[in-house]
């Protein structure tokens, strides 16, 4: 997991044309900012590009700046990447979405370099070339990718031990859909969770992709009980998936539920939620409980960066002090496949059991929705809303225009929201005393923006719940 | 491990006479403060005592309040105990010494029972009487039992579920040497630390009862490396048990001389010592790494409570937030066997694997040395002054007459010591400005001595280095 040069590299595919979407102003550009244009000038010296192949283009989502949906912008890059020793060429076919680019494009997940850059973990598609020193991998080889970024674009460049050939049968959706979530999912289980024959867990956001991949994962052992959270309207099909008993978080209090069926409490609790849910789930530990903690998702509560939820995540954050551990013999881990990089044997070793898994019909992705690299944005707002039940893909396949034009009435809906938020920035600016008025970089800006917006928020919480789900 | 009803039921009986130890003077009597009284009265009501067998009396070590060595004493108890249902009763013929029983003895331990109480939290020995509703449990059936406390006397009655047969071939003394120590190792390795080929682990205190149980069991798994730290001395003896790389912590930096073989780090780390030890454990461990930590062996510097010690290791606990978890993939669990209280079914599975294991020849508990129920305090002695290799035996034969007499040496040095740390008392005394000279409390006296104690520590720390070594 250590792919780092491979977006850097193609980032520096020349840009040739900004691709339109319904849904944004046309005439926006790549910012030509001094250092990109530096590191443009550091890595061109480096990278040799061959001229007979510079009409080579392909498209590619860019996160342009942190921020909301419109942040991520469909690119066409030009100039075919060149190989180092131990890479591949990849025609992607498809993507997946994981909540860590959620976080990301608000600029909340350090794992990915700064933008511009190109998102994505995961995705699956054929070799299209080989580098040197390569002798597992051949053109023409179906494969799955996981790497640190980069991904969702049409053509990735990735060294070849970020690859698994895809098993016979799976198709390309469902292999863009098994690295981040089923790794996790399995790390978390077997490693940490060490989860074994009559166990309890509880796995909150239960029809998320990690949710979905535990609840599978759990299915290969003898007699585990299962306590999943989601949405009412989900219930049917986490169950079906094998759920032993689902919560409903938004009407009842989950851990008065567990403790109705399992006075004792659990075995296992995973939790991506963080802030004050990490507590609990603690205490809903039995002896010997293991709570395993993957994520912040009660940071993410909006489109765009909201520094109260994030916070107020921090602030509840868990934190646990070792004596108290040894008086209750309990177990508090923390997973994130992105800061796994350059473990490439626990990875392989993994992805193993699972393909092996997958060939023994034990598991199967299952994916929600399918978007094109056009709608990434109603994708992640798919994702953000919790709408989800299992995965939600990103294929390169361009969309057709009939397609585009059956669209409107979403985009239409967008364009209002973009314009109400607008304006409500606008009314907010005028109120808003004229501070540091020399100093208009938008980094400041920004900050104000933020200011503005936990004002705003304080209100809303004492309003509503703060609302957290799927992941 | 529910057995709180047996140590404090056996208290009730009479006590008829102080036995003499030589190292004590003779006229020490228990004392009848009013707590006592109350207790004894409130006690012997619910108590049925059968008057034929009021003869019966037996040895019993009795913690007679907190302190130093001399605070348990022997005494003997009159009155045979009347059995509940679901009880056995043991006469015991061999006890296990643990760190828990020298942090007790300094009330440094919350699950040992006020004092008068008797301290032991295993043995072995014989079934002598077996009370209604117990079926496999038969008189004269070779036990070794496991419980809260109450075990360091001739007679001890407990459940039926705290004891265990013992496999043929194995002595009294390995039976009493087992299981603390080992049903410890084997929770901390198999369940929070899910051990597997080729790991690599740290056992500190790799001579220790709990050390020496850890490498034998590492021995079951194909491939593991194991660092075990010891005092030089120690270092050929842990090394034919199975550790992989011996280290001097008294002269070698231990977290230098483990990078130097594994730069990447362990994949556990078990933490007996606490403090700011525990952190160079979590620096230490890998991604997926498990730091398990069982005790604060750093809190115990003297044979009276250093509260400067406690002090430095409460300092220096570690406490860890989950966000930092995450982002290295790391777990960190607490152990302690004491607070598993009525988690009758995780001991018993935990205990009938590691029968089977002796029985298979993998595991055999190393006895460091024997001690009688007189010499309790020089076997305590061994094991806070770090001369044990395995484990500390007390037997319940009474001490022949001739070894008393051949122990004048020993005996002799105590009693200096003791002068003078009473002729030190005295003297910080006189130099205390006297202060509230009204309420005359014990208690209040108590921490006028431990506030001295602290400034005398202060000057000791400047000079010589903590100790920690073998639990």
């Amino acid at each position: 997991m250590s792919g780092e040069d491979a977006p850097a590299q193609q980032q520096n595919a020349e840009e040739t044309k900004q691709e339109t979407k319904p849904e944004e102003p046309k005439t926006e550009s790549k910012p030509e900012t001094a250092a990109n244009a530096a590191e443009a000038a550091a890595t061109s010296a480096a990278t040799e590009k061959v001229p007979e192949e510079e009409q080579f283009t392909y498209r590619s989502l860019v996160l342009s700046g942190y921020g909301g949906y419109d942040k991520v912008k469909l690119q066409i890059k030009k100039g075919k990447p060149v190989l180092k020793a131990g890479e591949v060429m990849v025609r992607v076919k498809a993507c997946g979405l994981n909540f860590s680019d959620l976080l990301a494009r608000q600029g909340l997940y350090d794992r990915l370099p700064s933008p511009p850059v190109t998102p994505g973990m995961e995705c699956s598609g054929e070799i299209e070339a080989v580098g040197e020193e390569v002798t597992d991998r051949k053109v023409g080889d179906k494969v799955l990718v996981l790497n640190r970024c980069g991904l969702w674009q049409e053509v990735a460049v990735v060294p070849a031990t970020h690859t698994f050939l895809i098993p016979d049968g799976m198709t390309f959706e469902e292999a863009a859909a098994l690295p981040v979530n089923y790794i996790t999912a399995y790390m978390m289980l077997f490693d940490f969770g060490n989860l074994r024959p009559n166990q309890s867990i509880l796995i909150h956001s239960a029809a998320g992709g990690v949710g979905i991949a535990a609840t599978q994962l759990c299915q290969t052992v003898k007699d585990v009980t299962v306590f999943g959270t989601a949405s009412a309207s989900k219930h049917e099909t986490i169950s079906q998936g094998g759920v032993t008993h689902c919560i409903d978080y938004r009407t009842r209090d989950y851990v008065e539920e567990v403790r109705k069926i399992s006075p004792k409490g659990l075995d296992i609790v995973l939790d991506p939620l963080g802030g004050s849910d990490t507590h609990k789930a603690y205490n809903l530990l039995k002896p010997m409980g293991k709570l395993i903690t993957y994520g912040a998702a009660n940071m993410l509560a909006g489109q765009k960066k909201n520094l109260l939820a994030v916070a107020k995540t921090w602030y509840h954050q868990f934190s646990i002090h070792t004596l108290s551990l040894i008086q209750n013999n309990k177990s508090v881990c923390g997973f994130h496949l992105g800061y796994l990089d350059g473990e490439v044997e626990i990875i392989q070793q993994a992805m193993a059991t699972l393909l092996d898994l997958y060939r023994q019909g034990k598991i199967k992705p299952r994916i929600d929705s399918t978007y094109h690299l056009e709608q990434v944005g109603d994708a992640m707002r798919r994702m953000q809303e919790r709408n989800n039940i299992g995965k939600v893909i990103l294929i390169t396949e361009p969309m057709p225009e009939e397609e585009k034009k059956e669209e409107p009435k979403k985009e239409e809906k967008k364009k209002d929201d973009k314009k109400k938020d607008d304006k409500k920035k606008e009314e907010k600016k005028k109120e808003e005393p004229k501070k540091e008025e020399k100093k208009e970089e938008p980094k400041k800006e920004e900050k104000k923006e933020e200011k503005e917006e936990i004002k705003e928020e304080v209100k809303k919480e004492e309003e509503e719940e703060p609302k957290k789900e799927e992941k």
